[in-house]
């Protein structure tokens, strides 16, 4: 997906990026009023892009230690460098060796601890370096997406017991043969929830380049409010709908291990907004936030043979061919022929459309038609479980605004509509509003 | 020492350089007529300095692997890549933490590694590189210049018998504990030696930017003629008189574990010179050849008491320095008092003046003199050993020149001379004649 088809919360820090990176800047703690936490603090590649932010993350990790708090810091590549190893590699290798583009890649998030680690001991505090392999960070052996399969976290607890701060390489892994993996996209976001869940921390804060998650994207509605909590499930669906704050699987991890997460800016001082579970936010409003999808695509097969095995027909090899299909809708019968629709991601389009074709002598004749002129919106909530008529009020906010929708597709906590693309700011705006998200109106 | 200074063997590969670098060359084996060798190649940074320079190392590889022999590769990082890390580094902190900079500094050769890898595998030959703490090559705790203790050779073994090339980076080593430690300056070369002892190769063929050991440095004496061979003592002498083809380390680490190393050029094909013992070079000429350093300084201490003692009095100070002292020279004594004089590397030569003359009360008020316009000339051969008259043939040359000759150090197999600076060429050109190891003369 395209950041700019990204919905909830990308409030990009603009004013912080016109601050000065002050290393004198001591950061308002989260966890300030608590004594003795274990936090993880993950930074990312922009956060660590080069010497001067690499002082300020060393500022911020101090002031927790300084708090009292025991830190575990994972830390991203500097941000230009993953592209420049990728670029060597495709300039050696059309296909380079998966096993070798991990060894290449984890030299990134290598240098940025060891550079982190020297910048604490330039400061007087005890810092170690680790990498996934003297961790242990154990994860099979699936080079480019490794999932963890098992963290050691014996050397860790011993250096925080002798004071020191610890700094893990994000996004790397080693298999038990010992040979380095990496975790795919986002993987420095899992490597910190990962940590987090195995060292029991209490609260594992992701720090990004925005301040929070929030009711919907900032450039779309300028009244858009930053959330304080938000829960797993909430995050899951916006993830899975167009916000790129925190990878999905890191938020599953997280679900799963009941870690709490809080999103921050590295740039400039706030609260953020902590994701956890329900349990935690009582009060629930009725709906959280408005998401939506630019990287959509429509496909109608039209007229194909209404019977039993039809669906895997047309999605079986859609599905072979590695493309996800999201929204699905079939018409009723009409004289033993059906309409069957569905949505994918759009720069999968011209590929689904090209294999429909192909299938066009199997599936009867059937007519595929296309359409690249849709959007996604979404109203997203736990809230909704026990709120009735939420889905009516959402229905009759579009209706108002003439807007027609073509598909619905609803979970236990979202309600998605698929549009056409001119009516998305229309019916961003009017949702938000309708849901009373504008700042001030909590 | 400087590049500059160094005397033996720098023909640099002039020629070379304006060669293109087709990656068709198909390079002349020193090992083509033997069957089933086990050769470990070291390449140097500026040999892997490019995406370019690695495809003509993996021919130059695969070729090796080709005509029938397992093959080890030791590479060192990208030139230039290791002062871009320091330069971070030192952005980041006035004085790095030890382990962490080994941590830092250890990324750039498995950058190589990979990429040299990826480079074998895209021309069909499987490839597993593998870093010091994969192999592992274990070491003390000395951070950056830890010293080799054991390796393991299986996972090398098993990867050969598998028909892959190996693929090692050098300069780096792993402690028992896990933690990332180099192994200093020149460590690649180590690497490799330690290697091909470890693995009982067949030979260790040192790649560099230049093709072989010379007489002497044909900037100097352009009659200057490349060795065949060279014994691991000569070598020895010749490296610690300035030559820096091959670093004394590994030089000694070959002699002890009899490992015959190759010293070849990267960019142009021929035999180069190969490091051994004795036993191998029956025919010794008397002197193989003219070594010398400009990177010299003499310091003088006049009318010190002569006691027992005097010695250690004026270089315990100097040594407690970490200054290394050279050629050590004591006059006879006239009434009580002696002359003390000695040389220093020409860079500790501030320092080292500075200590003595700060201890001048208890010296009992010695003058304290110092001369940076010397050099030091040197005859080497292991021929001297069963051939009178060298020492006599050399101060008869130098003679015959007005060469005045201020010290004079001699060992089994070299002799020093300490001589006004002016008066290099002259020395170095005169003798080179003398000892006939002009090309041609053999």
């Amino acid at each position: 997906m395209e950041a700019s088809s990204s919905g909830i919360s990308l409030r990009n820090g603009a004013l912080a990026y016109t601050l000065p990176f002050s290393p004198f800047i001591i950061p308002l703690l989260p966890f300030a009023g608590r004594k003795m936490a274990l936090i993880v603090q993950k930074f990312g590649g922009t956060s660590v892009g080069s010497v001067e932010r690499i002082q300020v993350v060393a500022d911020r990790v101090l002031a927790t230690k300084a708090a009292g708090h025991d830190v575990v810091v994972v830390l991203s590549a500097m941000s230009g460098e993953t592209d420049r190893l990728l670029g060597l590699a495709r300039a050696i290798s059309q296909q380079p060796t998966p096993r070798e583009l991990d060894a290449l890649l984890s030299t990134g998030e290598q240098v940025t601890i060891a550079l982190l680690a020297m910048a604490l001991a330039a400061r007087g505090q005890a810092a170690l370096s680790l990498t996934a392999a003297q961790v242990p960070i154990e994860t099979d052996a699936t080079h480019t997406k490794a999932r963890i399969e098992r963290i050691d976290g014996e050397r860790i607890r011993t250096a925080l017991q002798e004071g020191k701060v610890v700094i893990v390489a994000g996004f790397q892994g080693i298999t038990a043969q010992g040979d380095i993996t990496t975790l795919g996209r986002g993987g420095s976001d899992t490597t910190a929830v990962a940590l987090a869940a195995a060292l029991q921390a209490d609260e594992c804060a992701i720090y990004t380049d925005v301040d929070g998650i929030y009711t919907t994207d900032p450039r779309v509605e300028a009244k858009a409010r930053r959330l304080d909590r938000i829960t797993y499930e909430e995050m899951l669906e916006m993830a899975s709908l167009g916000a790129k704050v925190l990878q999905t699987r890191s938020v599953e991890f997280a679900m799963n291990y009941h870690v709490p997460v809080r999103v921050l800016s590295s740039f400039v001082d706030g609260p953020g907004t902590l994701v956890t579970s329900e349990e935690n936010s009582m009060e629930a409003p009725r709906v959280s936030g408005i998401a939506f999808s630019r990287n959509e695509a429509k496909i109608t097969v039209v007229g194909v043979p209404d019977r039993p095995g039809i669906a895997h027909a047309i999605l079986g090899p859609i599905s072979a061919a590695n493309i996800n299909v999201d929204v699905i809708l079939q018409n009723v019968s009409e004289q033993g022929k059906t309409d069957f629709t569905f949505t994918v991601e759009r720069n999968d389009f011209d590929r689904a459309l090209q294999i429909l074709r192909d299938l066009a002598p199997i599936l009867g004749g059937a007519e595929v038609r296309g359409d690249k002129g849709i959007v996604k919106v979404s109203v997203v909530g736990v809230g909704m479980r026990s709120h009735a008529g939420i889905a009516a009020s959402m229905f009759e906010t579009l209706a108002r605004e003439n807007i027609n929708i073509q598909m619905i597709s609803t979970s236990e906590i979202k309600i998605s509509v698929v549009i056409e693309e001119k009516y998305l700011e229309l019916a961003v705006r009017s949702l938000h509003e309708a849901f009373g998200l504008a700042q001030g109106e909590t």
